[in-house]
């Protein structure tokens, strides 16, 4: 997508040929800064403070890492050594799994001499599927936009709820729960987006709105404790989010506070959907209450960066010194509170069912 | 209660015998500072500044806002202009209503020179009978904390989670949610407070924290989107909030996110009990889709006050220049997904019922 007018993905080959480049996501939305990554060790780290963060995206560039990794030791003992090192780092996306899976296939029965040259085609392929599969989300989430518009009176919006950042800086392209809402705003489909700003680390407000306001998508940010109100009010037509991990049955991991919209989703009688790539999927587990839940630092909830009236960016802290504070970082929404899946293949139920009727090859 | 050791309420009369001091809570928790109200215009200001907040305190604070009016002038049209002056400050808590309804019924019969002795006189009985109502409600509300002790293995904490600040700050002593706490830790029943951090203003991390933590009560902060995980995890044996408004049937007007909080209780089987006094209660009306919900400024979402490391306070902000906000200060919670009140004469289920068993003179 475009940031002040110049086409970006989220990360990319440097002109070096081999390291990549990356958005500082941790700058966001006070500094656009880029960032290049030049050992397996600086992508584990990038992943780790969510430089880089969105499960697409770590998968992306955890891929990378695995490239750049075998081109300082293409060994056994080193794809190995890469791919333990960047699994660790987040546990609860799967997407980050999936994509080292994938480059272990992509080499391990390789020469030494061709695994590099492999592992960076690998990555490059895992970055433009992504890009393709977002589109793809797109096109399918659209017409979900495309039927609540039409029953809209003239110069009515049709309001849509996100959580968290599932937009393009999430993934290589395009975004999950974001891209029906940029494929209906470039279709002239009046729409508007309430963005949650996410806390701890406001995800929503630095990124989302960040975003939409580089697309020109009208929107506004409102705390995370306002979207059960926006319910009760009729001023939600519909939620998407995105999500970390979904299981064979349904059931959802996303961002912390995920689940609470959900429940108001629910109460309300507002669609809640979720948008994913194929990659999202975990098969092999049925219920969501087995996935781990990623426990960050308090220093998220007790401090916050901003921008002070000369531009500045600080840190302050909000609480009483020596405030204890805990943080975990995602949170399960059961398949029953789900609406659907977006996905890259169609629209399906919250189910094992509808889950196999689009991936069928799964059975 | 205490702050290092120190007695105080959150309102006072000054020295001088007439004007009022205060807290001001919109320094906490960076810096405790007393604030004068000299004028009913300064005491306008504060509750809408929220220099005072909290239902109780709002409305004890009017009342003496009333007596520094009468004072300057005694006249029917000075009762009124203080009043019409105060009651628009904050619209959803009613006991700001209820209590400049009391200072009319105090004085409007009185000759002009009777007038402002009488004010002070119920004035100080509000705020003396908002510190007894507290204390009730906390005798009141252990026993829910007591049973839940009783089912407890030795060694395991009563993990109780709140919203927003119902503490002592919020009223003039005791706190409305936090009275059975205190009184439970200061029985020496081992228990532990999630506190929400409740954004916008950051209430909980703020108030409930810095209030705890000066009374020694263990606690955690967490954002206000991990209570619905706290729950589904078991980590959260009841919830107890404050309100500032509590319709006929039982519905509840408490901070933006209570909504939600009573979803995930309901979803996960946790008793939500709600906390207040009489005054909380408008007998007027019935359903709580009428309540008139605030809504405040974007600022308040969009900038947040914070410590730098050397301890200067700041204000940053934390979204893109020229994201837009919305900043609805309540919601309401239907009285479905309420386990019971707990009021000075005792608990009841959230129902019209419910309300009249305690106050039968309302019948």
């Amino acid at each position: 997508m475009n940031i002040n007018g110049k086409h970006y993905r989220t990360i990319w080959l440097a002109e070096d040929g081999w390291s990549v480049e990356i958005i500082d996501q941790t700058k966001l939305p006070h500094e656009f800064r880029i960032a290049p990554l030049k050992s397996v060790e600086e992508v584990a780290q990038a992943i780790f403070t969510m430089q880089v963060r969105g499960a697409p995206l770590i998968g992306a560039t955890a891929a990378y890492g695995v490239a750049i990794a075998l081109r300082q030791d293409a060994s056994d003992e080193a794809l190995d050594a890469a791919i333990d090192l960047l699994a660790k780092q987040r546990p609860t996306a799967i997407n980050l799994r999936w994509a080292l899976d994938e480059m272990r296939h992509a080499v391990q029965n390789l020469p030494r001499d061709m695994r590099v040259a492999a592992a960076y085609n690998r990555a490059a392929e895992i970055a433009d599927e992504d890009v393709e599969t977002c589109r793809m989300i797109g096109v399918n989430g659209v017409k979900l936009i495309r039927e609540i518009a039409a029953r809209k009176n003239p110069g009515e919006r049709v309001n849509v709820l996100t959580h968290c950042n599932a937009g393009w800086l999430a993934c290589v392209d395009w975004g999950t729960a974001t891209s029906p809402i940029y494929q209906a705003h470039d279709a002239g489909i009046a729409l508007h987006v309430w963005v949650d700003e996410t806390r701890p680390r406001n995800q929503g407000a630095a990124l989302t709105a960040y975003e939409l306001g580089s697309h020109g998508v009208p929107h506004t940010i409102v705390v995370d404790n306002a979207g059960g109100h926006l319910m009760q009010q009729g001023y939600v037509d519909l939620c998407i989010v995105g999500t970390d991990r979904v299981t064979a049955a349904g059931d959802v991991a996303n961002k912390i506070g995920t689940y609470l919209k959900a429940l108001a989703a629910k109460d309300n009688g507002v669609p809640f959907y979720v948008a994913l790539p194929f990659s999202t999927i975990d098969w092999t587990i049925e219920d969501g209450r087995t996935i781990p839940i990623e426990e960050r630092s308090a220093d998220e909830v007790l401090k916050i960066p901003g921008r002070l009236a000369d531009g500045t960016v600080v840190t302050v802290e909000i609480a009483a010194p020596g405030s204890p504070a805990g943080n975990p970082a995602f949170d399960v929404t059961p398949a029953r509170l789900v609406t659907g899946f977006i996905t890259e293949r169609g629209i399906a139920p919250a189910s094992r069912d509808g889950l196999l009727k689009l991936y069928p090859e799964k059975g």
